[in-house]
């Protein structure tokens, strides 16, 4: 048997509680299995220092003291499950200068201060890991650091947020409207109470960041990734994108033009019925990689939940006791990454919906296509389905792909027109 | 920069050119970005002997002496791309004791001798991987292996060869037969002049065996492994797989039971158009795996094909350069696996679709549905469309979930019915 990795585990919420529960119950099979001795030696948690606890792991000490268990002689892997970068940030510094591994599943730390964190274990030659960080139960960041190592990545793209698809799949369903369908993901557990970040996308872009981070070996700012959300989105869009064949998905996408430079997004996306990723439903995540030889891989599973994301954290824990905290691959692929080179808003090409809603008149369609044709941006067809608002005309025109700059300009002089009832919505159409 | 990997390749065929000029082009960015450092110092094929060939590396020598390569002292890794069992079984033992580690993608050999051949390497502590071996590109078993530790796998099933998917994918486009889309399969290079592992079955059951091996820690001999090919698929199963909303899928389907007794099988399923293995079509492969905790995974890309296969051995060799040869994880995951434990046919259970194809004449129907009713077997449903035959009419009996063990018997019976055209086909309808 080979000797017990000892953990300290910082933060006792919902993954927290899952892994102690997880690795209670899979313990014997490890040992039996992988010759592997995991066990909790401390738990600190703020909330712990005020009342007590349910489902602790036996033997192990409790405190509301974060950095003591952080920097314990007694621990050798820190388990980081307090997200957020304060204090969660200097408590990992200061258990990677201790010497001592750390695991995280807090991609908002990794996508702001990543680089500097792996730079850091390497330096002390300890692990640092943080597959739970990105598509919870996924093994994506294994895949990319490891599976396509022989391969060139393209692109990495995919449905990253769990919440903003229960709520895109529970409005296609059903014809309700955003704040109906949020409310529901938040009764059964889907949304949190504060959904902003899912449903404005930075936790996906967030996600978006670190995985572009490792595929192309580049430092990718969170800044970087144009992020719209998904609260924009209307039951008769729903209706328009079926007409097309589609229906929308926010993907966050990153891709690697030929001379390295990157463009990255997270926003709504109407993908054809007949993709892989319009099969991905509800809470479910996936991550599309595309390479150079290897064509197409679609990655999909639970990206979210207590139980998917300490699952992900024990795989981690296991590869650190297995390989022996510095045998494992750097974490951010590149020993030193290069240096952010970011693609122009004239490099993004792509056919895209636009959605109108309007005071219904005449000659607006003439209006709207007349701006276009100045800017050189060609309609490919016109939609106008019968709707029961009497004082707001939805319509959808759709382009032969455009660049994003030239439609830029193209909705700014939309936008100012007089007859709009809300302000137009451009949505991207992918294969 | 670390010192160089020097390796020796054994076979010059598809794969084996693919990986030469694979690593020819990506060496600058493996150095580069990995600090790794890959050379052929050898490449060993019997053809070689025969004719000159081009495309080899630079540097290398080039002999028909596999055995001579294998047990090479200036040989770090021995790369296996003969397939077979021999002579490439010896060769790959010639090398595990002479020290060298050894990548391969020889799914025949690794289900026939993966325990023994890993157990080698093991000892004489070397690698020994294999990510090529299934699912070309996709890295499925390093997934397995290391992805999945923190939960339970209960199932691993899959479309795992691409040459039967894309005969079902074309017959279910084009309402062509079987040999028709076959041909064309073999005139794209999709298939070989050979087709018969492929559409029998057992070159999917190689690959079914390995992913449960991993997946479950069990010795799992191919024997054990049921097989049906696709041969008897005709045009009109397409007909009415599309009324009941599904479409065939060769699968391979390794399921673990509560008490841990595994099912093993490959066979054309009726799949749910709105289940992503749908979604999966012409010469892709993609893997489910199921599990406790964390839900269903899907992992989707192309199967095979020379620079797929090439990639994934790639990947194998980065791995061995970045970790050593031995710092591995034990590629079998169990040191020791434990002994196989087969369920019973009376443990599979699923509905069921019946296809007939009779002389038409009164009362065929009644004497069906009285051997069903004698065996215990519930009718779903009978499904007859017009059809162009006049002498055989095809129809179609579906079946409430049913054990395997009293539909064996039901069929035994019903085949024995005088008015059969050709035998029943009875194919299980999967969510």
């Amino acid at each position: 048997m080979s000797a017990p990795l000892r953990l300290g585990l910082l933060g006792f919420g919902t993954v927290g509680k899952a892994l102690v529960r997880l690795l209670q119950a899979e313990a014997p099979r490890l040992a039996r299995q992988l010759d592997v001795d995991l066990r909790f030696v401390a738990v600190a948690s703020r909330a712990l220092g005020r009342k007590p606890a349910e489902g602790l792991p036996e033997g192990a000490r409790v405190t509301d003291d974060l950095l003591a268990v952080a920097s314990s002689p007694d621990v050798d892997v820190v388990v980081e499950l307090l997200g957020g970068l304060d204090p969660a940030g200097p408590l990992v510094v200061a258990a990677l200068e201790a010497g001592k591994s750390v695991v995280t599943a807090n991609k908002a730390l990794l996508a702001a201060r990543g680089s500097e964190l792996a730079r850091l274990a390497r330096d002390r030659h300890v692990a640092f890991a943080f597959e739970a960080s990105v598509a919870g139960g996924i093994p994506i960041l294994r895949a990319i650091r490891e599976g396509f190592t022989g391969d060139r990545i393209d692109s990495v793209s995919g449905i990253l947020n769990g919440t903003s698809n229960f709520v895109l799949t529970g409005m296609a369903r059903s014809s309700r409207g955003f704040g109906d369908v949020l409310a529901e993901a938040q009764a059964l557990g889907y949304a949190e109470a504060d959904p902003a970040a899912d449903v404005e996308g930075t936790d996906a872009a967030c996600k978006l960041a670190l995985l572009a981070r490792l595929a192309f070996g580049q430092e990718v700012p969170l800044e970087a990734v144009r992020t719209e959300g998904i609260t924009r989105l209307q039951p008769v869009d729903f209706v328009y994108a079926g007409m097309l064949g589609r229906t929308p998905r926010q993907l966050g996408t990153a891709r690697r033009l030929g001379d390295g430079r990157l463009l990255l997004s997270v926003r709504t996306h109407l993908v054809s019925n007949l993709s892989m990723l319009a099969r991905v439903d509800g809470p479910f995540n996936a991550v599309q990689v595309s390479t150079t030889r290897g064509g197409d891989f679609v990655f999909s599973g639970r990206g979210a939940g207590g139980d998917p994301t300490a699952t992900a954290v024990l795989a981690d824990l296991v590869e650190i006791a297995r390989r022996g905290p510095s045998s494992g691959v750097p974490p951010f692929g590149a020993e030193a990454p290069a240096p952010f080179a970011p693609a122009e808003l004239t490099d993004s090409v792509a056919p895209f919906y636009l959605r109108f809603v309007v005071k219904d008149r005449p000659g607006i369609l003439a209006e709207l296509a007349s701006v276009l044709a100045r800017h050189d941006v060609n309609v490919d067809a016109v939609f106008q389905t019968p709707w029961s608002g009497k004082t707001a005309l939805p319509f959808v025109v759709t382009l032969e792909p455009v660049d994003e700059e030239r439609l830029g300009h193209a909705l700014v002089e939309l936008a100012a027109l007089p007859f709009h009832v809300e302000a137009p919505l451009a949505l991207p159409m992918t294969p």
